[in-house]
């Protein structure tokens, strides 16, 4: 059946082999190329579907974008704690350490290129709400901002994660001691203090 | 005078014109060619002070480093609220950004490159000393782990601004409900909370 071809699935393919090379080498490594050599597919395939090398890269954050709502979504019943929520956001399995890759990259891409930026931010708005909403649940005053710090944290701490500044744990205790701060319960306990 | 050439001062030109590229165009965009052009020297003159790209990369990392250990030591006198050193460390003016540019390249460098993850390491362990002194002198228990969430929260807060997701504004009213929150003081205003 050679026209039956689901294209979704393919561009999706191509995207996880973008992935791939990202999480393994850095974005300087992601050509049209490479990404076709990873997929197993020719470059004219991989160009009729990503005219550009940026049209890729957004393709690959917004599906990655999915994947952590739908984990967020499935994953985190109602009325969990923030706490519960955040640790899905933190590089503490392979799986998301392979997506905190990513977003590193992107990250580095946004800084210099206003479109993938826009991606990041169209991204991004929705879970600094969500966390917004949840802080002024807890009656903390200054929510917005408390939301603003609390995802810098966790973006910072991915970073640290991935560049082994902290370790996993390291990284858990540090969120730990903020939404302890933040939420008025008790500090880390003394025996961990400097 | 051609034999009295200064190697500091052409090797810090070589890794000014790395600085330039990487602030403007990403860590993409650094080649030995480029980084020659940008320097207005030749490629050999490059390749005799730095053998490779990473090297060439390690040098401006430590560099950067030593400006803003310099910054902190010139421009906060001793003594001053944590907040006065934290502020110097965000992309507030033209002179952070280009250096926040250079730390957002080295950190997805670092992702997947040892070598420059390593060098990360050794130039962030004593702010974090720094830091957790400054919070336990404060009074606050858990002070490694406080230390640890907010070098995320300036980290984080970093990228935030250079992707665009806060305005460098709101980037400061996020650090100040942080500090104000870990060091029992009041917090944001009501009139800014969600």
């Amino acid at each position: 059946m050679p026209k039956q071809v689901d294209h979704e699935e393919r561009r999706q393919a191509i995207a996880s082999a973008l992935w791939r090379i990202v999480g393994a080498n850095g974005m300087e490594a992601v050509s049209l190329r490479h990404v076709a050599a990873e997929a197993g597919v020719s470059m004219g395939m991989v160009q009729h579907y990503f005219s550009s090398k940026d049209e890729m890269l957004l393709f690959a954050l917004e599906s990655l974008s999915a994947r952590v709502a739908a984990r967020l979504a499935n994953g985190v019943p109602a009325g969990s704690p923030i706490r519960t929520m955040l640790l899905q956001m933190l590089p503490l399995d392979d799986e998301r350490r392979a997506e905190a890759h990513v977003v590193v990259a992107f990250i580095a891409r946004a800084a210099v290129e206003p479109a993938i930026a826009e991606a990041m931010r169209r991204v991004a708005g929705p879970f600094q709400e969500y966390i917004a909403a949840e802080i002024s649940r807890a009656g903390v005053p200054g929510a917005w901002e408390h939301a603003a710090a609390l995802l810098a944290v966790l973006d910072g701490l991915t970073v640290h994660i991935m560049v082994g500044l902290q370790t996993p744990e390291a990284a858990v205790a540090a969120l730990d001691a903020h939404l302890g701060r933040l939420l008025g319960e008790e500090p880390a306990p003394p025996g961990s203090s400097a």
